[in-house]
């Protein structure tokens, strides 16, 4: 399943902010972005779309290997298996674009942004 | 630094949930758990405990290599550069234990918990 669909999708809609993982050269490298800011771009079908303000070693990490793993959970949406709160996994493939329509679009809601990080879902996983 | 304190601690008590990196054979191995479950077990100075469910996977990386990682974040907490929403990347040597003083008392808690993932934190840095 590569769609951002259902329950990742309530997920996506309701968490305050997303773990990024990447591959670094001396192990795994982590950072963070807002949901907010996810959902200002629009949780689309197979595609993620974060404002990149820095971001400069996930830019070098995904040059060399363009895994990249995000973590999105929320309490405000049902679990699968009861009570509440749901997380998703959402593996893919992940680079930072500096030009375009799309970093038009980016730039236009974040002025600060230098470019965008965008994520081709090809996994999703529920978790918690 | 190396302990849980100000900023960081402030993040820990607001965090919705907590993403928790190690390292696998195939690349990086991301999990969540709950804030509310870490701070049922409470934010030590140098330690945090989650409820072990499952985290097989997780307890077979850590055995290889006990380097872990997580990530807090909140919009509850005051930014470092103004705005709101802080993040907190906390990184360290993890293990996961199954028996113990530790155990019994996160067993008390978390009656479905199999153990304990154990965090002895190493360094915290901002982030967001």
């Amino acid at each position: 399943m590569n769609k951002i669909e259902t329950v990742c999708r309530n997920v996506c809609e309701a968490t305050e902010f997303v773990a990024i993982v990447t591959m670094g050269e001396g192990g795994p490298y982590m950072v963070g972005n807002w949901g907010e800011y996810m959902r200002t771009l629009g949780v689309r079908e197979t595609t993620l779309v974060f404002p990149a303000g820095r971001y400069r070693q996930t830019e070098e990490n995904l040059r060399r290997n363009d895994r990249i793993q995000l973590l999105v959970a929320s309490k405000k949406v049902q679990g699968s298996r009861g009570g509440a709160g749901q997380g998703c996994l959402i593996s893919g493939r992940g680079e930072i674009v500096t030009s375009g329509e799309l970093v038009d679009e980016v730039k236009a809601k974040f002025a600060w942004a230098r470019g965008a990080l965008v994520v081709h879902v090809e996994e999703v996983q529920t978790q918690l």
